[in-house]
């Protein structure tokens, strides 16, 4: 299927499931919307936290159309799932934003580590959330965030386990894609980063880690629905975790020779 | 002190101690010395295993002085302490081979994990073993090589205790020296690759690793010494683990952009 295909299944209801496994080779982008009063410090906000919150592309307000990832796909119903925020709470989860959505709403797309899984397929990593047909695991932090206003918190990582022979390659490969998380933040002792049951995700599924195997952590497009349930804003929409914006551009497009962390 | 000062104390005898915090930013070499008989079957062991045994330099038969990594060094008395090896077994310690040398001898300078430590200290990484004066604590494993010839067994693999948040940088950094062992071989649970007890190196000082930190090992240049005690050659000499060859290339010389493992 094609992240064309993809996005025309989403719009009309036929495909609302987590997106991991999709259109392998192309990115995935999490969704940030806040009315625009917010747009100025959220932004410096993902500026200065970039490891989990890379912005790829901003669209508003007044416009809801992509024109960087995607040609004229339509935030309001091109992904899976959404979450409606109100106060810091999500109140609902739909498939659509048609109808509450306003014109003062500007949408962010933040990079999402779904992006780098197939370069790491490529080199013959197994990815055991693919392999169960999962969502990914995903969890809370004691990492801090630099905060901007309102916007305060620790980040959210998602987590794959390795056999231990192939965490390094797997910590290079991503690497490759400071667009799209990078290198990973941590690797091998959840508790290190306030994580106290691997097997309890917060948001995702939980996976197997065989005894041969090592949890490896990246920064994650999540990060900010953490964030949001602090701030407290009167009105949010995000995507709900693992149910991404399935771009054209694919993992190509994003990868840089030069490797810092 | 410069590396050309410190061979010239080392060949004195004023020096004999390890290296791994000499001249901070010059490469330093391991070195395997042998019959010429054995040499072209080293050197393809060498090549098929880069990780452990990166060929910098190859001087003789019938010469002793180096030419690539240093301008005319003896490498009969420029390293500070040599080991003697026959059938298998080290059967000296000295400080120099001018007695024991012989015309048909090859040595093979061979790349070290002393020469990122400088550009892991530039990027703000301690170094435990460097903090508290001692050499680095090196392993044995049960990481299979590919075996040539009379050449077969394991990897040795040196450790560095760090920081749970700088693990990634450390990994990063190395990787852009694949020519003196590169990126980390494991990272995080010594016991997987078949190291019972952590505080008992095989070779080098132990070091303490404190609750925060994570031990990270890179492929060492003291494998030779692991693979000549099963290959029995009648005659061999290397250098002792720690006791290097200090160069004049420095670290800049070997950076590579481009990052694979």
């Amino acid at each position: 299927m094609t992240p064309q295909e993809l996005r025309a299944q989403i719009a009309t209801g036929e495909f609302d499931s987590p997106t991991p496994n999709c259109c392998g080779g192309h990115i995935q982008a999490n969704l940030v919307a806040l009315p625009k009063t917010y747009a100025a410090d959220f932004e410096t906000f993902c500026r200065k936290n970039p490891k989990p919150c890379p912005i790829l592309e901003i669209v508003g307000p007044g416009e809801v159309h992509t024109s960087r990832l995607a040609d004229e796909a339509d935030l309001r119903d091109t992904l899976p799932r959404y979450k409606i925020w109100r106060n810091g709470i999500a109140q609902a989860e739909v498939t659509d934003i048609h109808d509450v959505y306003r014109e003062d709403l500007v949408f962010f797309l933040l990079g999402c580590s779904f992006s780098f899984e197939a370069a790491l397929m490529r080199a013959g990593i197994h990815l055991r959330h693919a392999e169960e047909g999962k969502n990914v695991a995903m969890y809370d932090t004691t990492i801090e965030l630099e905060g901007v206003g309102a916007f305060q918190g620790n980040m959210v990582v998602s987590m794959r386990p390795f056999h231990h022979e192939r965490v390094v390659d797997a910590c290079l490969i991503s690497a490759h894609y400071p667009k799209i998380h990078g290198a990973p933040v941590h690797i091998g002792y959840p508790e290190m980063i306030g994580i106290a049951d691997i097997m309890h995700p917060d948001y995702g599924d939980s996976v197997k880690i065989l005894e041969e195997e090592i949890p490896v952590f990246w920064a994650c497009g999540v990060t900010p629905q953490n964030v949001l349930r602090r701030a407290k804003l009167p009105f949010a929409i995000t995507h709900a975790p693992g149910h991404m914006f399935v771009a054209d551009l694919k993992d190509q497009a994003f990868y840089q020779e030069t490797v810092n962390n």
